[in-house]
């Protein structure tokens, strides 16, 4: 019997079923450094331990991306291996922050299965949960993928598809009990604007870009041990549906984050990711603006010193995103948006 | 008179040299980040400090083969600045693990040299030692290389070819005392097939590939400090032979190594290079394959937690590796086989 | 009100302003080993922590040029966000080293101000000083730019040129007190020749090359935050002057810097950058080669350990620097050249 593995496809999964995903990873100052290197993120808590300390944290903890990327990467094994498309996210709640020194390892459950009527594929719903050594949850998410059947004939499970929140609720979210923004050194920081300076359907335009190359993509994606084979052989993506290898879309993601530094320079911590959808693939070449969109304003019960803002941040390729693309003209998704993504940030407020 | 190093020619070379290499090099966390994000390593020893522990090391060791080019590297600037053709590797035996911290220099002697009839070129056999900061030695091997002579009159010494053995034998191979597999994980290690599910004779697709960039070969053969200048000059390149710049031959290795995980994921620790040939360059743009053979199977005298394997694996450029592309139909290679390594390695055995 | 940075304009300086530049940055040993990556870089005393303890530091310090690159990145957001062009680089003194841990932030001084005769552009004069989380300075810098104004009618300052040292001067070096270099191995350094074998008006050439490629020079670029737009953004450079993105000329720095190695492999420090000119922009697939001239060979007073060598470095893009291209034939500069940089190293002596 063959001794590598090729992955789960639709009629192997089942409701309820637990998966413990393999390859723990310690991560380490390096892995920031690369982020660093990979993104260009300039966001004081993570870039550094004294502003990290001056907020009440022991050093400044790993970037919030970075987290879910090695949480992420440890299911693709598992759960997306055969997936045709990476459908969506939702309840996406960020726990412990992740220091250099922690070792990261996930376990999902599948949460929800439906075969499509085509009878060729099926979409499978799985809540990971991806916890440090101490067994601190650092960060619970909910993603669904459309998975091929390996038979199309196979019988289908009753469908389930779980009830899940279109936001994380504020009640939800959790703020680190030692972080305190109370002493925010808004000129370090490099940002003038504090929570209390947005206003619900505010939109920001980032004005900056960055352009993806080859290297830099396949560099993060293994730097996550996401094993997608799409973002790495060239020699079988020529004979594929783009001729070329599809940039992992958590890559556009962190870039799309790094470039809403500026216009949200405070919001420095992530707190939950609501939902999110790769509305069309980049390739290398690509050059990739953001713009984003106040959705809600929230103050924290019980805290003066940070308030919390749900944003939805759009990606564009290939064109700034000054106008603000989302609609076509026919109503339709403007074809340049790469990446929608509604999330939650923490930001120091005026107190 | 010139302060630039010119390399040494093979009539610079004599029997019994010892050559103390320079540019000791302190490796860290940040090194296994980069190896990381350059080939997607995934065996859980080297990747978590947990599962390590859980082996009875102090933390997670730097991968073997980073060890390796590192120890490769300080070579060359004194062995191989010269040299026509990188022409084989033995003899290699892995010692002391490499932790972050640590501090590697290499030395190496002059085991053999033999003339090439053409009277320009001559073989040189070194056997290279690379030691840490205490003086242990972490990676012991041989390799020759055909090297130009200064002047083609030149005399040559007298011919001397090394005895060199066919494998590093089971009694000359290292086990670290402390290494015990016996609570070796296979789910977090995210393979099932133990030592004993193998057979000599056995062979492996690994199924998986990956395509080089130039940005990352120059940056990996930069990392480990090798100073080559064919891999980093494509304006003299284009005069060359290929025309382009030529891949590092240990990047092609460790991406054979890297994907060898698909189907040998609990090869956790390599114990031996046994032989290897590069058998054609690797450019920018190829894609690579990969496939196994176990040659020999080997328990260890006084364990059972553990046994050997003696592999054999090939890199394939441009095509999948299903068929095991070996050789050719007129009995020579197959042109798409870039690496022919033999090596021992080491994995949980059923007990 | 935008809430993002537009950068300062010719008209938003004034003399004297202090401006106090955002995003404190921690470094660490993984910074180390991505500038290895990025340049190949082999000075031992940034390579070995044994090697630095050897020479009375308590281990190995970053590579100057990265803490360079680090404080001047800083800088951009606040200086050079409009900037037409980098003019030069002064007074440029390096203090306390720096090591993994430390936290570094720039503070700058506007000390001159002179309009453009167009009336579009002014000159901006800032020293900068990077300190650590100690409050030690690290480097200490003058450089001055070409900056747009916001509007070209603008009323002007009255000019103002600092006085600008020709180079620093041997009194205002600082060497770190601990640094001593009595046991200074060679054989482990890889170059043989000390302080006492230069002399002023040598020149030399560091025959090796190395071709950039865009993921390199962005990824040196993004580890040092810098965000000046023209290195990053593809879809609007290709409007632009050159149609393709600028690499960073810090990047070029540091491959000459490398280069040099091969001849002057024992300036394991720089003490001083005294003067510099980019003298033509560098694109990825340029090949940069590099030579030097000894312009002065100074003493240290009460130090037979070490001597200091005032160098200037020309970095040569797509031909070999084995004639020392400086002057073209119309006694202009060689267009072949990229970078004339001038600078102060420290050396063993032989005592």
């Amino acid at each position: 019997m063959s001794k590598t593995n090729s992955g789960n496809f639709f009629e192997d999964f089942s409701l309820g079923q637990v998966i413990r995903h393999a390859t723990p990873r310690s991560l380490s100052a390096a892995d920031q450094a690369l982020y660093t290197a990979l993104y260009g993120s300039r966001f004081a808590l993570q870039s550094s331990d004294e502003f990290a300390r001056s907020l009440g944290l022991p050093r400044a903890p790993l970037d919030d991306l970075l987290a879910f990327h090695v949480v992420f990467g440890k299911t693709v094994p598992d759960i997306s291996l055969n997936a045709v498309a990476n459908l969506g996210y939702a309840a996406g709640v960020f726990g412990a922050p992740v220091y250099p020194g922690d070792t990261l390892t996930t376990v999902s459950e599948v949460i929800g299965l439906k075969e499509n009527s085509n009878g060729k594929t099926g979409n499978v719903y799985v809540r990971s949960r991806g916890s440090n050594q101490k067994g601190e949850t650092v960060l619970d998410y909910v993603r669904w993928v459309m998975v091929r059947k390996r038979e199309p004939g196979a019988p289908a499970p009753v469908p389930h598809i779980p009830d899940l929140p279109e936001r994380v609720a504020l009640e939800d979210l959790i703020v680190p009990s030692s972080l305190n923004f109370s002493n925010f050194d808004l000129g370090l920081a490099g940002a003038p604007h504090r929570w209390d300076d947005y206003e619900a359907g505010e939109r920001i335009d980032h004005v900056d870009a960055m352009t993806i190359e080859e290297a830099e993509h396949q560099l993060a994606t293994r730097l996550y041990q996401n094993t997608a084979k799409v973002h790495f052989n060239l020699h079988e993506a020529k004979g594929g549906r783009f001729g070329k290898r599809i940039v992992y879309g958590g890559h556009v993601i962190s870039l799309a984050r790094a470039l809403s530094f500026n216009g949200l320079g405070n919001a420095v911590k992530l707190l939950a990711i609501n939902g999110g959808a790769h509305t069309a693939p980049s390739f290398a070449g690509d050059t990739i603006y953001a713009w984003s969109e106040v959705l809600e304003k929230w103050a924290l019960p019980g805290r003066d010193d940070a308030g919390a803002l749900r944003l939805r941040t759009l990606a564009v390729k290939g064109k700034p995103a000054g106008d603000f693309p989302d609609k076509a003209a026919d109503g339709g998704r403007d074809p340049a948006v790469v990446l929608d993504l509604d999330y939650t940030v923490l930001l120091p407020r005026a107190g």
